[in-house]
Order: structure tokens, then sequence, then C-alpha cells
């Protein structure tokens, strides 16, 4: 069974919670706006897209469960909880996007008090649904790109960060591509990074392939050459996208500029998987995504539970715990660019790209 | 003031607790073999050319304060202790060569107790001071090295692991020559790879560049590329070295191999810094080298003093806590080989090796 972060049933909502990841798997119930809140405030769901969705599907369970006088009465209660909702994270575009056409939609639909909750509630299920739908694309569309470039022998595959069912509304995109060469009988194994500073790969990655049973490995981000040079059956990279620029420069994940200087070291295929949202025809090279910096604490301390002297992991008992000399400076840049020349394929939900003659990428067609 | 983990004069030894580091500076005092052997044991000295170094001065400082009646004594006193001390780290070829070496000096020098004794402490003094100068002699050959085909401008330099003066019996091989380059006024900055699993850059080397007062920015192993590609000051990638095959190839801390990738795509000078104890003429290409596996924990696993609410450092409370997905299968080898191919120079104590017009090394000349 694929993970499922989010579980959602007409007139109930629950997420796995990502604070309690990966040592315990427990589902947080949201039966209101106010959980959705609280539930994003406090980092139980993580990831822009998640969160914008779950964000929606509260509010669509509250509007499920509560009797309404009029259609005005709606519309003017879902303007109030989707403002509310917004501020559970400013900053997520995602979620400002989101709360902006659903209100909208609130506002031009025409009738009673339920067909205004039934056209809420029908288009909040439909981003969840086309979310994930998007997803199964790209892994779909991947998996036939390798079949096509990689041949029919089974192969394997490294990947980094998470982009799997935790950082999407279910399936993920690279994560969702190792998912459809898996269900294809195609995969031989996955390798994931664990990703520093913050180590996505060994805390959600990890946890996604222990939990869908698909054989994996974990390692140091220092390892990828080594392991290219020593399994050769690593057929193929394949890593996600914050920011796909128009001459298809990606911007992901620190670590994933250095990746794919190493696949084509090795002579790996390397692909992104990257939904349609994420191509952003109006920055013409990665030269014109600024790379931002997070906090130093990321790099010099880690949490996580406790583990005894007899090498028991006690999930009551998280610690945070330092790791470097006091007084290093550190250099935390969030993400970095790896450049149209290394990448093999642009795989997104509409197809794939490939460079032309010219080592040229055309994205602008998906659009 | 250069770092020294070893303090000796004549009569007294302590060496700085490494088990307490980096959070906390603290001399552990050495007066006997006893002292030499639980330090051993405990890791409080680690690496091989300094444990040979502590446990060859304790017996030195113990004979300094012990009287003998008989040149006889001294023999069977010295050879018991001996024995016993190699027994500390039974694995540690360089401490069980430097037992027999003297245990043969004391067994061939003729004259009285006081005689022997002498001959005795002057060995293993010379172990000291050779090792220290065999260092700063690799330092001198790499700053010249640096000047002839890097030129007279400042530049920075990034290098991975620890080499310096916890490694090694002082000053360093790789940290030696940025110490070298830094003294000459040369250097800009340098960065540091925190170098995962186990953390010698953000814990060792990060506070010995601290302890120096040298410019220093500590990174993770992803960052690498990101870093040269924005920091094009950085002309010099400088590691140390388990071992050297004959034509070259160079085994050393896991990520080597994938930063002497690096170095070439960003055309910054990848230099080896090693004794020349360290080349094995024996083994041809570091396809001979087999790559050892370490265990599982020391990827799944930081240990370091607990961080309170407030972002304070407890020194007195470490603990260790656990980072990844539980069931996640781990590769975790201990070192990879960096190809001769993508080594400019191999800087020894008695000179620096490159490649001739065929790109091939000629490490006989050093040995």
């Amino acid at each position: 069974m694929v993970l499922e972060a989010i579980k959602y049933t007409p007139h109930s909502l629950a997420i796995l919670d990502q604070l309690r990841l990966p040592h315990e798997s427990v589902y947080f119930p949201i039966k209101n706006s106010v959980d959705a809140f609280n539930a994003i405030k406090s980092m139980i769901v993580r990831g822009a897209p998640a969160i914008a969705i779950v964000a929606a599907l509260a509010l669509a369970v509250e509007l499920a469960n509560t009797e309404f006088e009029s259609a005005d009465d709606v519309r003017e209660f879902v303007g109030d909880k989707l403002k509310y909702l917004v501020k559970s994270r400013p900053t997520a575009v995602n979620l400002s996007d989101a709360a902006r056409k659903l209100e909208n939609l609130v506002n031009e639909t025409e009738g009673d008090a339920k067909t205004v909750v039934r056209a809420y509630i029908a288009a909040a299920e439909k981003m969840l649904v086309d979310d994930v739908s998007d997803n199964k694309n790209i892994g779909k569309n991947g998996l036939e790109w390798a079949k096509k470039t990689i041949g029919s022998d089974k192969f394997s595959i490294l990947t980094i960060c998470n982009t799997g069912s935790l950082a999407t509304a279910g399936y993920g995109t690279a994560l969702g591509i190792i998912r459809s060469i898996h269900g294809d009988g195609l995969l031989s194994h996955a390798y994931a990074l664990e990703t520093r500073p913050y180590n996505q790969g060994s805390r959600l990655t990890a946890y996604e392939l222990v939990h869908d049973n698909i054989p994996a490995t974990l390692i140091t981000d220092s390892m990828a050459s080594v392991l290219l040079k020593t399994h050769p059956e690593i057929k193929m990279i394949v890593v996600g996208a914050d920011r796909v620029a128009q001459n298809g420069d990606t911007a992901n994940k620190i670590g994933t500029y250095q990746l794919s200087i190493v696949a084509k070291h090795h002579g790996v295929k390397f692909v992104v998987a990257a939904p349609t949202t994420s191509i952003d025809i109006q920055t013409k090279t990665g030269e014109g995504i600024a790379i931002e910096q997070r906090k130093p604490e990321e790099l010099v301390t880690v949490r996580g539970p406790v583990v005894d002297k007899d090498g028991k992991v006690n999930k009551e008992e998280a610690k945070t715990v330092h790791i470097a000399a006091p007084g290093i400076g550190v250099w935390n840049p969030s993400f970095d660019v790896a450049p149209a020349a290394l990448i093999d394929a642009i795989v997104t939900e509409k197809g794939v790209a490939e460079k032309d003659q010219n080592g040229e990428f055309h994205l602008e067609s998906f659009l």
C-alpha cells in the first residue's frame, strides 16, 4: 500500500503527524479550520501543496458538518475561515492562491446554502484529486521514459530529499517515479541520500520506502559517487524541483547540483520530476534564482529520540544535540541549481521534456 | 598558537581529551603506562600516529620517574610495559611497530641503568619530534607548490575530515598545509566539510580552525559544488590519505572521491597531503584496496551535548539521538578512492609528486 499522508473521506480528515515521524506513525484528526490552523502552524503538516490541500479540506469537513441558514451565511463563513487559515503560514503561496480561488468560487456560485457548500466541497476535493493524479501522471511518464531510454532490464535509482507522499498531496514527484517503476517490476533497488542538513532523506524518504516495502538503502550525501562507481546497476538519479527556469535550470534541495555533476561523471541519467506549476517561464535561467540562506542552527544541531545505552530508541524522549565546534562559522544555502546542461529529462504530468540537438529544452510547450 | 594535542616535557605528559571535544578543551594527564593504556582504550586519544607516540612517551615519563638497580631491570620493565601497552589497541600497526623498535633499542643499548633509560627516552622523544617535523615539511612543501602553481594572490581552500593536530602527533598533514599557507599570509579563508557520518570536520577540524584563529566556515558535504561555483577564490582542495597506491590512487575518508570529481568539474586543484609512510608501493592501484564497511549505527545516530529550549548547550549532558526511519537499510563504507587521474599533486615531507606528460605519478623516488 502506498503511504497516505492525507486521509480524507467526506465529513472526516486526518493527516500523518510529521512531528512524530519517522519513529511514530500517528494520524492527527482535523475536524475544522482551527485544527488545520494549529496543524500547519506547529509543522504537523509541511510542504507547500500539502498545506494548501489540508487547509481546503479542513474547511470542507467543517462545512459538511455545519447547518447554514442562507447562501450568504456560507459565503461569509468561508471568507472568514479562509482569511484565518492563510494566517497559519502567510508565506505559503500555494495556500493563499488556493484560498483566493475558493473564495471566488463560493462568491460566484448561485443557489441555496446547500448548493454553495456542495460547490466548495467539490472544489476542495478536486484539489486533492488533481494533485495526486498529476503526480501519478509524472510517475507514469517517468516510467515510460525510463523504459524507452534505459531499457527493459531491472535497474536501481538514487534520489535526494523527500519528494513523496509527505511533501505533496500524495504519491509524490521524484519518489512517484520510483513508486511507478517499482510498481512495474522494473526497480531493482532505491538509494536515498540522507540530505543534510535537515535529513529529509533519512527521516521522510526512508520512512516512505520502508512503508511501501520498496527495497531501499540509505547513504550519506558524500557517498553518491562511490555508490555509482561500485553499483553500475544504478542507471538513473531522479530529483524533485522547487523551481524550473525557462531554459531547464532546476533549483532544488541543496546537493542537487553536486549530484548532477556526479551523474554526468558516471554516465548515469539525471532526471527532474516536476509538475508544470513548478516551471517559472518568467525566469530565463538559474542565474535569476537567488540562493536563500537558512539559519546556522540547522547545520550544527540535530534532533531525534534518545538512544539509551543498550541501543534502544526511547520514542518518548526527543532531544536536540550540538554536533560542531563552538564558534565555527556556517554557510547554509537552502538549495542550489542543477544546470540544464547536466539534466537529461524533465518529467511533468503533461509529458517529458528532453533537449533538442542544440542542447536546449523547450518547456513552453507544456504550459 | 597552533593547537598542541600532545603536551610533553621531560618527566610530564598530558593529552587533549578527545572525548570532551569540541565543546570542552581539557588536558588529560598521563603519568605512566597505565594512564596511557586507559586513555587509548577509552578513545581519549585517537589516530594511529598519535596513539603510538602517546604510548611511547608515557613509558618515557614513567622511566624518568622510576629508580632502577641495573640495566637488565630497565630492559625487563620496558619489555613488560610495551607488551601491556600494545594490548590497548591490538589492531594499531603503528603502535606495535613502535613497541618492537623501542624494545630492540633497549636490548641493544649497552651500559648502566641510567644509560638504557636515557636511550629509551631519547628514542621516544625523537618519534614525537620526527612526526611533527615531517608534518611541518609537508606544510612547507605544500605552500611552495601552491605559490608556484596558484600564484601569489590570496586564495581559499576546502578540506575534508580531520588531518590536523588531533589526528597526528601535531601540526597535521592536509590541515598542516592550510596552517602553513595561513602562516605565510596567503590564505583568504578555509572551508571544512562536516564529513558525515562521523563529523570529524564539524567536530575536530572546525575546533582546530577556531583554536588557531584561521578564518573558517563549515558546510555540509553536499554543498562543496555550489560553494566552488559561487566562490571562485577557492583554488585548492586539500585532503589527507589513509593509503596511497603506487600509481597515486588515494584511499581516504568517504567523500574524497566525490570531492575529486567536483574539483575537476570546477577546475580547482586537488591536492593529497601524505607522509611517505602512507605510500604503499606494493599496491599497484586503488583497485587493490578493499573498501571496509562500518557499522550502520554511525549513520543513523548522532551524539552530542544537549541543547536546551533557550538554545544553550549543556556540556554536562551528552546524549545519542536517532535520526533515521526505523528499518531502513544502510550502506556505510569507511573510505573511498580518489583516482590518480583527478589528483594534481601528492605532497610528502620529502617533496611534491606531480604527474609526467603521460599522466603518471612516480612515487618510488620518495621511498
